[in-house]
């Protein structure tokens, strides 16, 4: 069989293209409505994708809430992901629930328990996006006047890691006896954890027995040096951002040598590229559809995504239609910083035509044209080592989802590199994972 | 129309008698079980509660971890309840859905947005019950040494609840526009909050849209002097134990004047004992069930729940048929303690007799009878002030729920006491609370 393509449907409502919500097919009141969500998720199940996979952050961006969403991306208000993954998860079957949950300002304890409680309620398909903070603007929102460094907070984010894992591992899989003639569960199979770490003393034992999936799934997005090396011991799936094959060969080698160096199968770590498809009928009817989408930007609209990423430097002051200056160190993702130096750089691109790639997709590929052109695209990635699938990102909700599975995702079933049916009942059985065994289980 | 009753259902899995999981027809695997909740929560949205309510800590408490359940509470393991009623939310469609979370060991920016995510996902059903931590386990978890003393968690959770409510006042409730030709929200009608309190600085605004019922419902069940003025203050609902008519009167006439003082009008506080109804075909039969259940119980069985109120005194040194001794002051819960205190002398009760109280309902009134004797009860607290109602609980899972639906509820409707249909939409419709206005548009 062919290598199989993993994919993930990115639910960012209102939409990934800063003006997408604006698009006269747009339903922007998704971010709000539960029922919207339903949809999507249904949507992308009956498109056999791997997984939902909700990004988040805990606080409204200062410069959104200055203008009302006017110029920039108007995410703003939104459902928490770890509530909406619960609440989606009764209303499908198969697909997987990954949310985004922050390190630098969360306590271990809580999200061990709520993540490995959703992979009992779903069955076993609950994933966690483990990030540091990348938003200043969270950092008024829990007590601190500044943003955690980012070297402390990828320390916390390591060792909150780790005390997670532990965690999942207090109940060993067959703990509870629930004999009613004898003892709820045996307790030489509990197990306490007793950290002591820098950021964290975490006594243990979890109250949630082990979760379905073991382990449910740990998915990271960093591409620092300290991000990629997190992923490399840790991760299960990779969130990146590439824009050529050549960059996303040199990721993916780059973090499955890591894995390896770690003493891990590099197969059992899975990389997905952002991209956002914009499908048409014909190449010309996908070039029109993605004119369209440029053209609901305000000309100043699209500059504070990566402006953001400028960090100290004031973008604005500088013009439009010149190169990008050299840019002061960033504390907020330097990863993502160093994907626009690149892209400047390479491609020669003034100050506009950045903006506009980073409105459209926060920095992701995005491919316009047939389903042919698409899955053209998505399989040489596949087959060349640049990616083992994709993150797969929307304009806006729901129309594009609903024709890439309608119109893209048969063509791929077509050509044999993606599923017709779920492989099993759980995310690591999509992701072809193995369910990690109790260490007491190994050690015996 | 007579007064109504307001009915809470404890989901408290595997059953809120000690030994109740050891019931031939109990299913103890409930804790973990989702399809079983979602059966229960079914169950009671029949018998048309107001609500669910689901109790919480988060740590195993070390005397149940000790020796497997075998002797104390088996609750050991079970389902986060945010994430439980999050994913409840699509499976009913009436009833209001109540998590416990604790003020001690949480951000307000996290509970806030959690809260307000769930009631916009159930269109206006969520509750939180705000409780300070009450089991010294907890504190392991959460890198403390020890317990914060009663008198600061309860400064704690004072702030942490004005936080969390002023947080839901931050967007106004026409602040979303989403004029796909100007602007996604007016930024004039989202408030920052700009809290700078002794335990929190909280800058805000949330990034949820104003909830359905504008604030969830907040839920309390303190009875400490610091925990009756705290809920007569912020609280819609008071979750309380009470063992006679007269000491139910007692406090709610108490709480009742308090609201009245802090300006608010007593009847938007409703007051709720827990009830362990024991349900009968006839009084012969209630009591060999009521017999049964107690002997459940090994001979040192129960003894833990009123050791653990004795705090620090060792209560197994001392004669099990023996009167209670004069108890030391307690860190953990001075209300409860006050409670069994007051039982033992007013009853003249022994240590042996209070754990087998304690053991079946943790000190709330037990009733055992046929359907008429338990709703006369039920009526007589209600017409005489005691009561606005009752969070009923179960010894265990699922029969006594289902029979006290099937035979309870019909002759509570038959009296005119008990609703047939729902009300409204929310939880606020059913318990009869008016939504609070935004802030800005009552100062308008």
């Amino acid at each position: 069989m062919s290598k199989q393509l993993k994919l993930g449907a990115f639910l960012f409502a209102p939409g990934n293209h800063a003006g997408g919500w604006r698009h006269p097919h747009a339903r922007p009141e998704t971010d709000m409505d539960f029922a919207a969500y339903a949809h999507l998720a249904q949507t992308a199940e009956r498109g056999r994708f791997d997984t939902l996979f909700f990004q988040d952050s805990a606080a409204v961006p200062a410069d959104t809430l200055a203008d009302g969403g006017r110029t920039g991306f108007a995410r703003a208000t939104y459902l928490e992901p770890l509530s909406l993954i619960a609440a989606l998860a009764p209303l499908t079957r198969h697909i997987g629930l990954i949310a985004t949950v922050t390190t630098s300002y969360n306590e271990p304890y809580h999200v061990a328990r709520r993540i490995a409680s959703i992979d009992h309620i779903s069955g076993g398909r609950a994933g966690w996006n483990l990030v540091t903070s990348q938003i200043e603007d969270e950092a008024g929102n829990f007590g601190l006047d500044a943003h955690l460094r980012h070297a402390q907070r990828y320390a916390r984010a390591e060792e909150f890691h780790d005390v997670v894992r532990g965690l999942w591992d207090s109940w060993q899989d067959d703990a509870l006896e629930r004999d009613k003639q004898g003892r709820y569960f045996d307790p030489a199979k509990v197990h306490r954890l007793d950290h002591q770490g820098q950021h964290f003393r975490v006594r243990g034992p979890l109250n949630v027995a082990r979760a379905p999936q073991g382990h449910p799934i740990v998915s990271q997005a960093g591409a620092s040096e300290a991000g990629r090396e997190l992923a490399a011991r840790t991760a299960d799936l990779v969130f990146t951002a590439a824009l050529t094959l050549e960059e996303a060969q040199a990721f993916y080698r780059d973090v499955k040598q890591r894995a390896r160096r770690h003493g891990r199968d590099p197969d059992h770590i899975k990389i997905l590229p952002g991209l956002l498809p914009i499908v048409g009928r014909s190449e010309e009817e996908a070039r029109a559809k993605h004119q369209r989408l440029l053209d609901l930007l305000p000309d100043d609209l699209g500059i504070k995504p990566i402006a953001r990423l400028a960090g100290d430097l004031d973008l604005t002051q500088y013009p439009l239609d010149g190169p990008l200056p050299e840019l002061p160190p960033n504390n907020s993702a330097h990863g993502r910083q160093q994907l626009l130096v690149d892209l400047a750089r390479r491609e020669n691109l003034t100050i506009r035509q950045l903006a506009r790639h980073f409105a459209c997709a926060g920095g992701h590929q995005v491919v316009y044209g047939t389903p042919q052109t698409i899955a053209d695209h998505m399989q040489a990635w596949l087959e060349n080592e640049g990616a083992d699938g994709f993150i797969i990102q929307f304009p806006f909700f729901p129309a594009p989802l609903e024709e890439f599975v309608e119109q893209v995702v048969p063509e791929l079933q077509r050509r044999g590199i993606y599923r017709t049916q779920y492989e099993g009942a759980t995310l690591r059985d999509s992701l072809g994972l193995p369910r990690p065994a109790h260490p007491a289980e190994v050690a015996r």
